[in-house]
């Protein structure tokens, strides 16, 4: 069994759907460990605000922390789009910077991939 | 002469062409030895797919391919567009899963390309 | 204080103030000090251009720039879009092949992000 790192990027709301799938399928590869981080940057901090359309999304983010996927939001793209703590699931930490996030997951030895 | 991995992603059918562009670019590159693989998943399983249109794009690949590019297709996503084995060109590899293929060879030292 | 190495990659026009909001962003971050090349391949080298409309970008990127980022244009798209060197701005490099530069500075330790 090996153990893999992986942080996600995600910088665009209508790339959300994929990308939950290809942390989906990850986890869904038998015989492995995974340390799975989704950094949200820019616009796509917006996928983690609770409102009507995006429940189901919620929903499928909220099971993939119950597996051990981080989820991180953007600090600099919150204060751009105006939302506050109070907006995110309780499962969504926020960082500083997204880009510095990205930059220090590779360095901690996490591959990087941008659906 | 260096000898370098690279692996490119690509999950957007548009992007296909610029894709094989940079692959083409890259093998270009005087002086160097390289083991390129391309992953595709998501929709972008569908640029392997046979037919009239893509037939210019079967043919740029299947030259790739003789130059010892890998071109390989995640299966979860045939499976999602109901693409069968024996509609892809004889060079496409099936892996169980994109996502983990592209973790694998960034763990065997290959650089991630998303173009 | 860490060093932190980052190339980013753009090819597409309509991503520069997204690319270019991520490394500002980075250089805001505090206590550490960074080693950034952004390299533009494909149509983003347009992005390069001086033209009317972009001025304000090219005074950004200068601005970066002064703070050492270093501005990278691929000669192969260059060619392709028919873009002379005396079109673009005095920071701006050119480099043979853009895709090789994102593979040469990754094998010299630099994380790549793909905004």
């Amino acid at each position: 069994m090996s153990e893999y790192k992986v942080v996600f990027h995600i910088d665009e709301i209508n790339k959300l759907r994929l990308l939950l799938n290809n942390v989906g399928n990850l986890l869904n590869v038998a015989d492995n460990k995974f340390c799975i981080e989704v950094v949200a940057n820019s616009e796509a901090v917006k996928c983690y605000t609770k409102n009507q359309d995006a429940d189901v999304d919620i929903n499928i983010m909220d099971s993939l922390n119950q597996k051990g996927v981080k989820f991180v939001a953007c600090n600099n793209a919150l204060m751009g789009y105006d939302i506050k703590k109070d907006a995110l699931p309780d499962f969504v930490d926020i960082v500083p910077a997204g880009v510095m996030e990205l930059v220090k997951k590779q360095s901690e030895g996490y591959f990087y991939i941008k659906p």
